[in-house]
């Protein structure tokens, strides 16, 4: 029996592709490799942070990683990078988010977000996709000060709802994070949108899915 | 004053995509993206089971991270991978390497390899370019069961040689892993071969190199 069901937000609830799409204009053909290597580098700093004990927000993350990137493809206007951060504050929800959310709230499922996104970002970025009231629970990472796939982060929905943790569905878009999740003892989803990715090779058992419709059917058994 | 130099082994003292670059007639145009997106993953991974404490060694590492760029690619005949999984044995050592280590050591610095992979791997790709004879020790991670940039790793140096660790140069061509050796403490220098990479955006105090020459010129006050 699922008691609550937890979302990683960025990929997974909000496309981390929906900013740099809107700067074409500024960013040409090189667009989507920009934001490619922005979101890689992204991830790469929080477990790089992470092993060396160096945590500071996801904010500050965020910008470092798209730092890193513009400079890679030799954009050195400051400008950009400001306004691509703004974009990041308000990234688009995935079409499929709203009504999964529902159907799991009407069958009386509580519902959260673990991300390592601040308590901030997080907050807005729900806001923004008018999704806010859904949630029981926003999560933050900063409350341990290390970021995923660190055992401490997913504890954090053992402390937030005292439910055991095979209770627990967590649903990623994230490959890694999905294995992060398993590996803690929660029941896992992987979200393969349209099956476009391969499975990182990592230990983890955990089912995959490749829309949200599917989760609602498979934790309402529907 | 230096008392010991400690060097990084893959993309180092060793060029990764050796092993990639040898089976251009079978990878065709993809053998560089394969090589590239094999050693990210490669990275990636040994972050990733640090943080959730899934240690196992090097070399399954390699051959996971192989298996998924395979896998990306398409490639699904399991006799490349054995292939490139023994190229990945004896690769090819950087030109610049022999004449570096053997000004050091006449100079009277300690020389070693601190390194995410296996003692066993390590002495294969030494002897293979014949440069055994200049390094006083191998370090593997092994023996920490953690990844670089966890400081219980660089931590093996001065376990090893018991010298303070401002007295210890370190070198790496991987940005993030010169970020965790200045961390540390280490006097750091970035081997930025040929200027081609950018920095990581990360915290730490490190100097850059564009060639090993550069190295003993910096040590030995050349």
């Amino acid at each position: 029996m699922i008691a609550c069901c937890v979302f990683d937000a960025y990929g997974t609830l909000f496309d981390v592709h929906s900013a740099a799409s809107k700067f074409q204009s500024i960013l040409g053909n090189h667009y989507s490799s920009v934001s490619a290597l922005w979101r890689q580098k992204q991830l790469e700093y929080t477990w790089l942070r992470s092993l060396m004990g160096r945590y500071v927000p996801f904010d500050q993350i965020t910008a470092d990683s798209l730092e890193y990137s513009l400079q890679v493809f030799g954009f050195q206007d400051q400008s950009i990078k400001q306004r691509l951060l703004d974009a990041y504050k308000t990234l688009d929800c995935f079409q499929d988010v709203p009504s999964c959310l529902s159907q799991l709230k009407a069958n009386g499922i509580h519902t959260a977000i673990l991300s390592n996104g601040t308590l901030g970002s997080l907050k807005t970025l729900v806001d923004s996709a008018n999704i806010a009231d859904w949630f029981d629970q926003l999560i933050s990472v900063s409350q341990v000060q290390i970021y995923k796939p660190h055992p401490s982060v997913y504890d954090l929905v053992i402390q937030k709802f005292g439910v055991p943790k095979e209770n627990v569905a967590f649903v990623s878009s994230n490959s890694w994070d999905a294995i992060g999740a398993a590996n803690f003892g929660f029941r896992v989803f992987w979200l393969n949108r349209n099956e476009k990715n391969v499975a990182d090779v990592l230990p983890g058992e955990y089912s995959t899915i490749s829309n949200l419709s599917q989760l609602s059917a498979n934790i309402l058994g529907g």
